[in-house]
């Protein structure tokens, strides 16, 4: 089970777009400069941020992104929500109505599948993590100097 | 992010085998009967479990499965670990290190990167909830019922 890259492409450019905010909207080619990604695949991952509100997009020849909102209002579970989508890494099937379940009466599966009720509680614990951390909160764990080389490097690229 | 039905059918499993353990070895095709599975298919998804140690298979015609340990001994965790693998669900690539972070000195990057930690404790606090949760949780959370059926459809079908 595992997140595509665009949950660390995602995060790293919200955090990059908080500290270049002043020079927004910053264009792909230049987001993905400072990460040394592949332009066309980042504004492939960016997308699904764009329709989500968590990044507004200018098209044209100065256009690019911007954060939506405030670091303060983004959290992790939105971002990883907006890229891997909001269904529950468990599916459960029902396979307890099937076979040796088939003889019971329907009404005794009123109450959801302890198997999926366990697996859902794991999963509540692993949002409720993210959605207690903001792009703020990223942004305050970092050293001071990854936003001063960030937008040194904006700088002279765009210079 | 999804996992496989592997989960969903090696847990079923698990909880099946804890409740005809008098009965065991159990047939992979009984075990399937019991879900409505296809034999090979469940032989498959079973295979991780037995690799790990969370069942005992015996060959031959009279074989078949039973838990390798007490129920309470037996988290979800292990389930999910042994069928999903353990690698973390975000996969950090160190992008932090690349263009706009090339310049920096590499002893900067000798604490984790604040994103890949802040992934990590909201997979931490979903590993802790599974391993917080045994076989024995979830067969005392399923009704009487299911105990019963199980039972009564494995001896009808092995008459």
């Amino acid at each position: 089970m595992l997140m595509g890259e665009g949950v660390e492409w995602g995060l790293h450019c919200c955090v990059a777009l908080a500290w270049l905010d002043d020079h927004a909207p910053i264009a792909t080619a230049r987001l993905a400069e400072i990460f040394e990604l592949p332009p066309e695949y980042l504004k492939k991952r960016l997308q699904p941020l764009v329709r989500e509100g968590i990044l507004d997009s200018t098209p044209g020849a100065r256009g690019g992104y911007r954060l939506a909102r405030a670091p303060e209002r983004l959290t992790l579970m939105d971002v990883v929500a907006a890229v891997e989508g909001r269904t529950e890494a468990f599916r459960c099937t029902e396979i307890r109505r099937r076979g040796a379940g088939a003889a019971r009466a329907s009404t005794e599966f009123d109450k959801p599948c302890g198997i999926a009720a366990a697996m859902g509680r794991a999963e509540l614990a692993w949002r409720r993590e993210l959605s207690g951390q903001t792009v703020a909160d990223l942004m305050a764990a970092t050293p001071a100097n990854a936003s001063k080389y960030t937008r040194r490097f904006y700088e002279s690229v765009t210079g």
